[in-house]
């Protein structure tokens, strides 16, 4: 079983054939034959040049995976079917709102073990997590308040997946501050309730886990109870919010608040590097440079968001805008920062009808700037020192297999592309966090006996 | 090295837990310990009640991949940054002329035994290749004319993939009947040459190879010169061309032909269920009905479309329809059929804000209507009697993996929609082509031979 994050990963000197580095203020780019020491604590302590080894190690820091609803892996694949013409986004909510009824503390575990080492195997090493089912499917809190919390914790601690746990505020069932429906009752907090959680959950924070705060949206949480939980959290914490996903919501903002929901948080909150806008689809220009000015990131979800058709997010304007960005598996119905960058590029080439969009910096290389932007936000929009392996930073990396086909004749100037816009095997060969293995192959290193555990799990999920 | 299909598979019984059949005129579903049996030459002899085994086979007919250049397998991933900040299909045209010059037969064997080996991974089981790399760089034909044909027909035998070999028709530069530019001069043929390469390459056909016959697109081919080479060819010749791809394309023909390209080809060619129209993304109304009634098959490739800017096809109006369709994986950035049918589906779903678009038939299953019209459309476009496992077909099947986590708790009802929208690991374990099997437990038997050969050939094409 892996340990912890941090948890004596013992002193290492690694090697790597390259090595992606990426200074604050610089563009990321390969350097050759270079390594880096690790201590005990599983931080890089030195940089260093490494012997030319020969190996093929192709060495990136691990990407962060800045949104997950984690017990919605059991339910992928099962909303692809029509239950009414007018299938939408808030059908398929139903659809998710009887799943999540079915969970409790030893299932939510189950099925977020295995996502987070799927998550692992595909690259991501940390995960911020989106967390809204707290209580009893009646809605009165477990006997520990926090024991869906320690579920995910202990899932992320059985898999060695770096965590960013974001307990959400829900409050209201709509913009006009409607009382919660009866499935959205294991939801909901009162501030205070929500306060205590946050706290209770803190005196666990190691270097392995940050507990930070979800709002779960405007439409949730009234304007009020936001500026009282802002003003009550930590100086440091992470911020995350889903905001502007769907038109209809935009509307009921526009309609009751008076503004979009960008427009209005910028309005309302001190937004600034603390904070992630999850979704963030449906912008005006006003807020794309809006956020861009503020220093948060913005959480995209590709496939999520076409699987559930919200639309597309203006990435080219915000880029120019200068915003910064990562990507989330969101409803994990695919699990892979690969496919999530890809179609992040695709989906602007679709609607401009031209190629290579996402392009800033030397080199012109789309696949680079996609990575770039993915790790450049990892720090702030988590709350670790991670997306990079300076001095001091997190040793969470992941090992590239320089030797699969689709390396073959590669140049530096071009790994990165092949590795985000060619073929579909999974070029992850080993992963490490905190300078543990987790991954080695390609297979997580306790890969069969949680998926026995998720399976027993599924079974009693989908009994009838 | 796998046997050519047909070539003395051994009579054989196979047990299914499960196993998708489609009978012509009816829903496609999953049947429970269903078997059947192969005679000696690789096709279905009788079906079969298996005995209820407990193993966990899934059996689905093998997918055909209706579009592919084999050769550009080997620029998957370096044609990612922009060259120009007008990056389009055009501009990626010129970078795809300088890579095709580079190849010769022993290249284009290496390559496309790769990609064929992947295909046969990912779940398909024949390739309809669109070939028009025929003469050395300079233009000349090879001491053999059909030294690159059979570059190919070499690659898929040893691979053991099932092909339909569309050697392409490519005469003129553009719509104005211009000459074939510099770096096109190794695409052309007369027609007499052309007709010449068909009938020496019929020679070879056998049980797993058909040969057919593809007009690159209606620019290329003078009208003239279509109408002769269809009226020479067999009566049973499938008939494959690239059609209204691009915008620029389209406005082109209007206005040298006066109309857009499906309604010209409509009009002056007996379009019918031999002929696949590849594309097809930019249609009036009227189109979609036209092809629909034809009973072509359209060859939509979403990765390559979105990966080159060129638009979304009209999937829902085709399939109110009734139109025949097929997916291809054309530029190969991506090799995979269920990347390919999510994504088909996911853009319609971003382009209506909608969810559940591709449903007809019963249980109004995504999944189940995507694979029941990429099996439908599978004979007609290849010529090969594939895409079902009735007695007398080819004996072409995957096995997808029950044990899988992506399977937990599965029931017949969501197994297609789990398979085609849940996650990135490969689910298809072994793949039999005439009975034979090439793919076990996810690898290609011949995969790291192949490989070796790939590494080297690639080593040549990009060296300087």
């Amino acid at each position: 079983m892996p340990r912890s994050p941090g948890e004596n990963a013992g002193m290492q000197t690694i090697d790597a054939a390259m090595l992606w580095t990426s200074r604050s203020g610089e563009d990321g780019a390969w350097q050759i034959d270079a390594g880096f020491d690790i201590d005990a604590a599983g931080r890089v302590r030195a940089q260093d040049r490494a012997q030319p080894s020969g190996s093929a190690n192709w060495i990136v820091p691990g990407l962060p995976n800045l949104h997950s609803h984690a017990f919605q892996r059991a339910m992928a694949g099962l909303a692809e079917h029509q239950t009414n013409p007018e299938d939408s986004f808030w059908t398929w909510r139903e659809t998710m709102y009887r799943f999540a009824a079915r969970f409790d503390p030893d299932t939510l575990h189950a099925v977020a073990a295995q996502l987070y080492a799927e998550m692992l195997e595909a690259g991501y090493t940390t995960v911020c997590e989106f967390h809204y089912l707290h209580h009893a499917p009646d809605g009165r809190p477990y006997a520990d308040p926090a024991a869906m919390s320690r579920a995910l914790i202990s899932a992320a601690r059985d898999t060695g997946i770096r965590l960013t746990l974001l307990p959400v505020l829900y409050m209201s069932g709509g913009f006009d501050g409607r009382a919660l429906s009866q499935r959205q009752q294991r939801f909901g907090h009162g501030i205070d309730d929500y306060m205590r959680l946050l706290d209770t959950l803190r005196r666990d924070e190691h270097d392995g886990l940050r507990i930070g705060c979800a709002l779960h949206s405007l439409r949730a949480v009234p304007a009020e109870a936001m500026r009282e939980v802002l003003a009550a959290l930590p100086a440091d914490s992470p911020v995350h919010i889903h905001i502007a996903e769907q038109i209809g919501e935009v509307q009921d903002c526009i309609s009751i608040r008076g503004a979009p929901p960008v427009e209005w948080l910028l309005a309302n909150a001190e937004v600034d590097a603390r904070w992630t806008l999850v979704h963030a689809t449906h912008l005006t220009d006003a807020e794309v440079q809006g956020i861009a000015r503020s220093g948060a990131t913005v959480a995209i979800c590709p496939t999520t968001e076409a699987n559930l058709g919200d639309g597309l997010f203006p990435l080219r304007a915000y880029l120019d805008a200068g915003g910064a960005w990562g990507v989330g598996s969101d409803s994990q119905i695919s699990v892979s920062p690969v496919e999530e960058l890809r179609w992040l590029e695709y989906g602007q080439r679709l609607v401009t009808r031209h190629r290579n969009i996402a392009v800033q910096g030397a080199g012109g290389s789309v696949g680079e700037t996609l990575l770039r932007g993915a790790l450049a936000s990892a720090a702030r929009a988590s709350g670790h020192d991670i997306g990079h392996l300076e001095v001091g930073a997190c040793a969470d990396w992941i090992t590239l297999d320089g030797d699969a086909p689709q390396f073959a004749g590669v140049h530096a100037a071009d790994a990165v592309d092949r590795w985000v816009f060619s073929g579909n095997r999974n070029l992850v060969r080993d992963v490490h966090v905190a300078g543990t293995r987790v991954v080695a192959d390609g297979r997580h290193c306790e890969r069969d006996a949680i998926a026995a555990r998720f399976r027993a799990a599924m079974h009693h999920l989908l009994a009838d």
